[in-house]
């Protein structure tokens, strides 16, 4: 879930520079539409590049044959040392509380979000249970949450509106930062005692792309491989669960679903996880913060901001979701948010479609705001493609002068 | 699915020898309940084990990082790798028509049964529709089929009793060799036009369990990592598919539930069957017939079987099913079929309940009849187990000369 965005409605003539290995030069042609629709997480790439060997995972063709892990852990198809790295990967960036909470494995958190839903519901209820978040909500939870026509749940839209003029039991998914717009966020829906349920999508809450500004501490908190470190095509996320018995039913559905997680993926990011904690460990005080991986890669993401508004700013023609600096633990310094997207908004006319305008006029594709739940003005753009890619959309950017003229 | 069993409803006290890899002796000691409730294969380790560095997977830190594969693909999220090693192996094997048929990658086979369940059916019909399988059918279809309460289907139980007084819509489950009971099957429900579909679960379709008889060549033909070679803990399944939509529904369904498979599992079973492929392709014409899997996994099984019958008759308190010879392309040879589990009938008492007796007497876990639809006098047994397992069961099972009397 949470930014681990589908490909659904992808257009095919932007193939070349949807791959996310494709960094030959021809995917920026002008010709080319520029694939920017989805969250793909190249620009962690050239980091894992630069550490060689240290993350090369070997699996001989005997190892990790059998369903089962630990089947004294509730998540009995999780690897010991895949538990043990997420815990040591929390405590290391200060991000969640972890001690005396269930860890939960699942296949990305796409998977893990449905296993909430399960968690938190039961059969026999008069009414599905509504699913909401506040808007613009990440585009993949009303299909995520409605594909298979549950009487469990169903997908009920903006948070604020059920706030309003919703009744019954529902579960609001709180995403921070927010996928989209990069907001932090907190429940939306208020005064509802024990009608309420609560999933966290903390993909995005890693100091790359936002101040941590304190140890998230829900009951339901996800988290994705994907959008931590960059590794989308392992599909691992876990779950940090306060409740036993809601640890228990996640793992249930993972089992109905999956019958567990790729092992191979599981150790895989372990030993990733391992290594981007062992270098703070040992390199912290030897101030190379550079080879360290959230440094390293929040001075990527800060860069590309600056760069980003530059642009906007100079064109006049879209504005920008402006960040409070705020303090982060982590880092120790009052800092900006930087968000894997950037939510344009269209300045100009209330009525536009941003993303038509961007894929007509500059051949670029982005994803429109209806998607989110909000007007067709707003558009997302995903930052975390590679370099030439951000470099090149920045060029087409800048060549847009107004959106009703269409561009150039 | 599809004999890739679920530890749902296990027992903790069989712990160790729950699992696969531990082959310690303590496992064995007579306190120690032996589980043989699950299909974890096991029995295959050894092979890959002898098979040293030839199956071993590397993969660096940068590799394998996008969610996309191959937007070109329907199945957008596939490794090209392995789809071109499944259509090899089938073409090896002789066990399924690919030629001009789509391949869907699933996180094993269970997901894909479900993604078949959802490509089979549409919203907003007036009822679910009914999906049924001839009893004794596999124990996980009625869990996996109704653990969302989907409007799309429910479970709607044996297909035998479907065929004589059910109506309306329908998908049947054939699953072939079946689990539980080792017979080759086909679709038992009749002349009912449009109103039914099928999907061929053939999980246990493979040389080492049983005759190839003919290519199969079906609608939707589902197969498991976890079976053809053992590989469970990857969790890779696919699918063989004629229809081009069902392919893309399918395709749609495992993006909506998991965003994708494993990419780490997909290239190391790529790595794996086409290890096992260049076998035939080197070895065949040099008579090693022992370094080929097939043939030395269907020699394990064959002995097995063997042991597994002479104790059976000996003791004369259970029986098993009996299996024609059948012509098998892949061997050129009349073989018996060997079932990776044992179905085993008590033959003192009707109203029996084996599982119970097993368990009390010789601390052997095996799973009921009753979850497979039929009578408690039916018991599952594993026999994917490894070496020292089985030989400890068979001890056990020596031991028991009467139902009623509870064994020793």
């Amino acid at each position: 879930m949470c930014g681990t965005d589908s490909p659904a409605s992808i257009n095919k003539s932007s193939l070349p520079s949807a791959n996310g290995n494709d960094t030959g030069s021809p995917t920026c042609s002008p010709d080319h539409v520029l694939n920017l629709e989805q969250g793909d997480p190249a620009v962690f790439e050239s980091y894992w590049r630069k550490m060689g060997d240290r993350c090369t995972m070997v699996i001989s063709g005997s190892q990790l044959m059998s369903y089962i892990s630990d089947f004294t852990n509730i998540c009995w198809f999780m690897e010991p040392e895949f538990e043990e790295a997420v815990r040591r990967l929390h405590r290391v960036v200060g991000n969640a509380v972890v001690d005396d909470r269930y860890i939960v494995v699942g296949t990305g958190s796409t998977q893990l979000y449905q296993a909430a839903l399960y968690a938190l519901t039961s059969p026999g209820g008069p009414e599905p249970v509504s699913v909401v978040s506040a808007a613009p909500y990440y585009s993949s939870y009303p299909d995520e949450t409605d594909y298979l026509c549950s009487r469990l749940y169903k997908w009920a839209g903006d948070a604020y509106e059920f706030d309003k003029n919703g009744t019954g039991p529902y579960i609001e998914v709180v995403n921070s930062p927010n996928n989209p717009d990069g907001t932090l966020r907190e429940a939306v829906v208020k005064n509802r005692g024990d009608e309420g349920k609560l999933i966290h999508d903390l993909a995005y809450y890693w100091p790359q792309y936002t101040p941590i500004i304190r140890p998230a501490d829900h009951d339901i908190m996800t988290f994705t491989f994907s959008k931590s470190t960059g590794h989308a095509g392992s599909r691992i996320g876990w779950a940090v669960v306060k409740d036993k018995e809601i640890a228990r039913k996640m793992s249930k559905f993972i089992e109905m679903c999956t019958l567990g997680v790729s092992k191979d993926s599981q150790q895989r990011a372990a030993k990733i996880m391992g290594v981007l904690c062992d270098g703070y460990q040992n390199c912290k005080s030897a101030n190379k913060s550079d080879d360290l991986f959230f440094e390293h890669t929040r001075q990527i993401m800060a860069e590309r901001w600056e760069r980003l508004r530059q642009v906007v700013e100079r064109n006049q023609v879209f504005s920008l979701p402006k960040y409070p600096k705020q303090y982060c633990l982590f880092s120790g310094e009052l800092i900006e948010p930087y968000p894997g997207f950037a939510w344009l908004e269209a300045k100009e006319e209330e009525e536009i479609d941003s993303q038509k305008v961007l894929r007509g006029s500059i051949k670029v594709q982005g994803r429109t705001g209806r998607r989110f739940g909000v007007a067709e003005k707003y558009v997302r753009i995903s930052l975390l493609c590679n370099e030439e890619e951000f470099k090149e959309f920045l060029e087409r950017l800048s060549t847009i002068k107004s959106m009703t003229s269409n561009g150039h």
